[in-house]
Formats: C-alpha cells, structure tokens, sequence
C-alpha cells in the first residue's frame, strides 16, 4: 500500500492547455489505469483533442463545462464524466474558482 | 460522453462492511475500469479483505485510516491510496463527518 497527497507530487504543465496544472498521482503504484489530478484555473481549459483511450473524469471542486461530440454540457462537484475512446473532449473552467477534477486513463 | 451526479445513482450496502454506502458509477461506460464512489458513515469500515485486483483510491472528504500489510495509516482528503493485488487492506471512517472516497478497480 502506498499513500500519497496530491500536495506532494510536481504539477506539470500540459501541451495544448491554458492555465493547467497536472499532477500524476501513481506513476510507481497501478499497473492497469493512471489517475491524474487536474486544476484548471478560471477561463482555463484542457487541450481539444480525441485520442483512442478513454477517460473518466470526476469533479472534484468547482464547476464548468465539458465539450463532447454533442457540443458542451455543464459540470460541477460530484459529476462523472465518461468519455470513451476517440470522443473530442475538453474541460473548460468556467466558473470563478479553480476547477478540480481526477481523470483516469487506461496504461 | 455521459454524465452523471454521482447523487443520481442508487446506493447499495456492501457485504462484510459497516455504515457504508456503495455507488458503481459507471457501469454502462468504462471498458477499462469501474469508478466507485463510496460513504462511510463515522466509526464504519469498509470488508477487511484481500482479492487479485487492484484499488485507487482517492478521499473526497473526510479523514480516517487504511489498513495495509505494514498496519494502520492515517488518510485524509487529497490522498490517493494505491493498493496492490493480493493485499489484505480495509478503510475505516475514525472521524466525525462522513467519509467520502472514490474507488477505482478494473474491470
């Protein structure tokens, strides 16, 4: 078992993104799926971009919109978002305070 | 892309646990894994048990402990909680307010 706080792992930048901040969380620990944790401060986004893994996001603090095939949809605190493989996707954070969320892809 | 409150979906007891709340987020969505968003109430705990798979685990609120092979650890919000195959482990809520986690396990 191994326990680690978000706090404690280097937030990188991410390519394509505005006001991002990555942080991932099990490099060393799962050997199926990474989780990442993700701040995106006011009028920040994700890239817009499809790849074939999927995601599955949860919203962890504030609220904002996620852009699918079927155009933007709003999220907040306590929301999944399942975006399956090869769906364009982006995580805009529209609201006034930062925008956090967990997204797990498969290794 | 799907989205869902986790408040949305229905609530199941899990067996050999106590004052716990399960709720299986996407059942329809991930090929790849299962995302669990789990309540325990204060003084409840999760089965102590072991089983090939492997956990992630995120804390959403709360604070309590983890059970491992080397003991008990404390965990609180913002800590991720990786727990190999095999190892015998069990979450037990040791505050006051409940204790929300979100569990990752794959399919």
């Amino acid at each position: 078992m191994r326990i680690i706080s978000y706090k404690e792992v280097e937030a990188e930048e991410a390519e394509g993104s505005c006001k991002l901040k990555i942080r991932w969380l099990n490099n060393e620990g799962s050997r199926n799926f990474a989780v990442r944790h993700i701040e995106i401060e006011s009028n920040g986004y994700s890239p817009c971009h499809s790849h074939p893994w999927e995601h599955e996001i949860f919203v962890l603090e504030g609220n904002g919109t996620a852009l699918g095939e079927k155009g933007a949809e709003s999220i907040s605190v306590g929301d999944l978002i399942s975006i399956p493989g090869e769906e364009i996707h982006q995580i805009k954070n529209t609201g006034r305070s930062t925008l956090k969320i967990l997204c797990m892809i498969p290794k």
